[in-house]
């Protein structure tokens, strides 16, 4: 089967933002043993956009597209696809109900604009939206297929989850695909590539490298008959590539390190508070992210290095001897926290996200991590912007965190 | 004059990298006066490249390509071109005495498969590339022409602004388009879209909304003769919206609400305190975003609900008047706050991000601001998962916090 991604929205032509739902849904339809030969991107333009179609028509099997889908006058997917299909638009009144309750639930009425977005055509079965109130579109026709779906990347992404992918898999996939999604951190892209080529160059299963936020992914996907089967070449493909990598891979598939550290502090009645010196509250904020974050997550603080004397007794003699970033300091501010919040386990963070300083250059962040046994500390130069650095500091604080909870509770 | 973007790279079609080279080239495009109407995504395969080539051949007159100009077997964008104009490739020999050179000026030999970016056919122009060994094309026939741009961004992003831009502006620039986006909080899209909806139909300037994190955004895009003839005609629908929308804007272009409270923080020798108990470090870290902000962010803390009778007095008696998560508890959180650092300024943000809680739904938020002439609270129930609540109650409390500091310091 022949997949095509239509993108719609005038603001990706004007550049105002990337395409990051055609990338999402790209890396998605292998894993479905769809391919993908084109994208193409469209502004809020019915005409271009029944062309965009009409082409992909000639094309391919499965065209899905996202955005347009909102409730302004520059929303046009639905009059496009009604106008190309030659159908008549008509009004679901059952969908307008829903959205109505869905407005008071939130003490608002609903705009009259809102009704648009309950049209259909008869070719069409809706997707419901549990994250907004505009509805996919499936419009099956002389065996192709168009599948709308909302440009706000969550919303869409949920849809897909939920219920275009497990529709696609049961319509279109006659072979089972079966994938897993190794996580590593620590080591670049290239460095990953260069120890997995073997595995890169391979056809069945195929890896995938991704180079992320929280680290390099390899995704490992195989093809087969049987489930047990593709799970089979998969799971061997996994150990192998874990016997290369070793400890750089530090969890797989939709974890986090922040889930991670979630669930062995939480499983062994353990608690953590924070203290930030210069990442801003990033790395609170990524831990508070985690649902009932308040049973392991007790405290955080951002302060500025000048209240560093005041506030964890950093005074002329420690700067001297070790400097304000380093992993002394920041494993000092660590033990300072957790004794403050009597938890297990104490974070300190601190950096230089402003500019060169004397002694470090940007990017540099140390990190210290206490707990009853002792302190680590570990330094590190990001490049990047001022939040790519923040960003990074959060996430390598993370994977050390893990890889010391790990060690001392002996779960891996 | 029409242009087209065609990025070329299979690792796009597996959503192994997001394509912000046609992002870049979307932005730019409007500032030559170029309309830009369709992007697309091909892989490295030379028959769709060129189906792709003949397609945008038939409704654009410019065509700009990125990728595919590398040394290896699937870079096949040079051949694709020639087979397209039906022309013969041969190899430039002063080109590979360049690439020689610039070789062993790293003391390396040159690869033999390197030879091929020295591939000429008789329509095209090389364009220098300093920053790889990738010289892109700059192919012209029929009315038409094709530019063929490296993939890296960096290489591209200066072919563009070095050679390319400035060629088009020679040569076609004929109108000058200009943008303005203004920034509103508050209201929803649909209402927004009501509000402005002749706008929304008008021509020149055209208006675009769009659903962002901060809010709905109006882009208003006039095209004109000359720069300050379309700046006019921008101008003149922007005041105009504002008469409609007053204080619901916020910003424009690339302002960001807590870009503007530093701002008028810093001007105005101000500094800020803030206490998250329910918001899990998100209003800190958005706000440490910026530049120097230890200037003007004092501190920030992030503690649990069950910590609020100790580090804040808020006992029974209050709870059972007010409740948890009100706007009387957020002012005394914020009072505290702004006590304890000696700010100008204390926001306190108190939530219910979990789930229902016996008198308040998930998605709860109550917001206190704290000066030195009182305090005031706001209380907001926000749509969404955990950090969609978070999010918006970050973007919610720096949103009343710049209308409170404009007030107070008279700036507008």
């Amino acid at each position: 089967m022949k997949a095509e991604i239509i993108s719609i929205g005038t603001e990706l032509l004007l550049g105002e933002i990337t395409d990051t739902n055609a990338a999402y849904l790209a890396s998605q339809l292998p894993l479905l043993g769809i391919d993908l030969h084109f994208i193409s991107t469209v502004g809020d333009n019915k005409q271009r956009l029944i062309e965009t179609l009409n082409h992909a028509w000639q094309r391919s099997d499965i065209i899905i597209t996202t955005g347009g889908l909102g409730p302004t006058e520059d929303d046009i997917t639905r009059e496009a696809i009604a106008e190309f299909f030659h159908e008549p638009i008509t009004i679901d009144q059952s969908l307008v109900s829903q959205f109505k309750e869905l407005f008071n639930s939130f003490n608002m009425d609903m705009p009259e604009s809102n009704i648009k977005q309950a049209s259909v055509i008869p070719s069409v079965c809706i997707i419901a939206n549990p994250r907004g109130t505009a509805p996919g579109w499936w419009a099956e026709k002389d065996n192709h297929v168009i599948i709308a779906m909302p440009g706000p990347p969550g919303e869409m992404q949920q849809m897909w989850s939920n219920v275009v992918a497990p529709q696609l898999q049961d319509k279109y996939c006659h072979a089972i695909i079966y994938s897993k999604t190794l996580k590593t951190f620590s080591l670049s892209e290239a460095k990953v590539g260069e120890l997995t080529r073997a595995y890169l160059l391979a056809q069945n299963p195929t890896v995938g490298i991704y180079a992320k936020p929280d680290g390099i992914h390899l995704r490992i996907t195989a093809k087969a008959e049987t489930l047990s089967n593709a799970r089979e070449l998969v799971e061997k493909a996994a150990v192998e590539i874990h016997g290369i990598l070793g400890n750089y891979i530090w969890g797989s598939d939709s974890e986090t390190l922040e889930g991670i550290i979630a669930n062995l502090l939480t499983i062994n009645s353990m608690n953590l508070a924070v203290a930030e010196a210069g990442t801003g509250g990033i790395l609170a904020n990524t831990i508070t992210n985690i649902a009932e974050s308040s049973k392991f997550f007790k405290y955080g603080t951002v302060i500025n290095r000048g209240d560093l004397k005041r506030d964890y007794g950093i005074n002329d003699a420690i700067i001297k001897q070790y400097g304000v970033v380093s992993e002394e300091v920041a494993c000092i501010i660590a033990s300072a926290v957790r004794a403050k919040c009597d938890t297990s386990f104490g974070v300190g963070l601190i950096g230089v996200i402003e500019s060169d300083d004397s002694n470090n250059k940007l990017g540099t962040i140390a990190i210290g991590i206490a707990n009853n046994t002792g302190k680590r500390g570990f330094k590190k130069v990001y490049p990047g912007t001022r939040m790519q650095v923040k960003q990074r500091a959060a996430i390598s604080a993370l994977y050390e965190l893990k890889n010391i909870l790990t060690e001392e509770t002996k779960c891996t």
